[in-house]
């Protein structure tokens, strides 16, 4: 996978948003080993923009590694913690992959599921753009939202 | 683990259970090898099945293997599948394993969670007696049943 392209612009407005700030430090937290200590919030999330060509290029093969598994809880986290921000109740992700990149990511809040996704080709996990990825994320937690405001009951639980 | 203590007796009256037939009926089901199939029901069972003593023995270090796994994932299967014998909708069983043996399982039916549990220790995946592993089981299950009962419109999601 080259790196040499720019894929995300420095001054890109969807640096400065929330959902970027979360991703950064969900990414972050997750690494134990402080890999990323040094790196630019443009750094941690270039590794999340991948153009077809370059989804292409990645094989479909056995489990993806660690560091794609990273990527996606990363991402789940972030928009868990974007409900929590909306709604005052904690979120917890679960994220369960089967077998070669198949598998199913669900949040929770109280006894509420509020994001049940299935994943495919969870090796190729990426968007076409910074901007698609923030977009992805606001319309989930929009949905996760709706959820929760129809069921604050079972939300509270 | 010693096989030669009798565990469960052959005439046991919960291997007439429904509770007995899922769970072989689920251990069977993920059996991909058809390592199970010339073993009785007394058999297949009887591994779920640790004294405190058998239970002490088994070190907590490192992952858990994948007959541990299965034996996880066939009970709460065996559950889930209860669950949808007494509402009629679908239970879906999502098993998380994070390091070292700690864990989280949860049931969804529909958008409600209807079991939720952390787990820790998994080598150690077992109950006193056969009698005990029913009761909680059916526990589990009675419980979920509540939630739905409570929720139903969220259930049905």
């Amino acid at each position: 996978m080259s790196q040499s392209k720019v894929l995300i612009a420095e001054n890109d407005t969807v640096l400065k948003s929330i959902f970027a700030t979360e991703m950064t430090r969900q990414i972050r937290a997750i690494d134990t080993y402080g890999t990323y200590d040094n790196l630019s919030v443009v750094e941690i999330l270039e590794p999340f923009v991948l153009t077809k060509e370059m989804k292409r290029e990645i094989p479909v093969i056995g489990d993806p590694d660690e560091i794609i598994l990273s990527r996606v809880k990363g991402f789940y986290n972030a928009i868990a913690s974007m409900i929590e921000r909306e709604c005052g109740l904690m979120a917890v992700p679960l994220l369960n992959l089967s077998y070669e990149g198949f598998g199913r990511v669900i949040i929770t809040v109280g006894k509420l599921v509020v994001v049940d996704k299935s994943l495919r080709d969870v090796h190729r996990f990426g968007f076409p753009s910074l901007e698609k990825m923030k977009e992805n994320a606001d319309k989930i937690l929009m949905t996760a939202l709706g959820i929760i405001g129809a069921h604050g009951d079972v939300a509270n639980l």
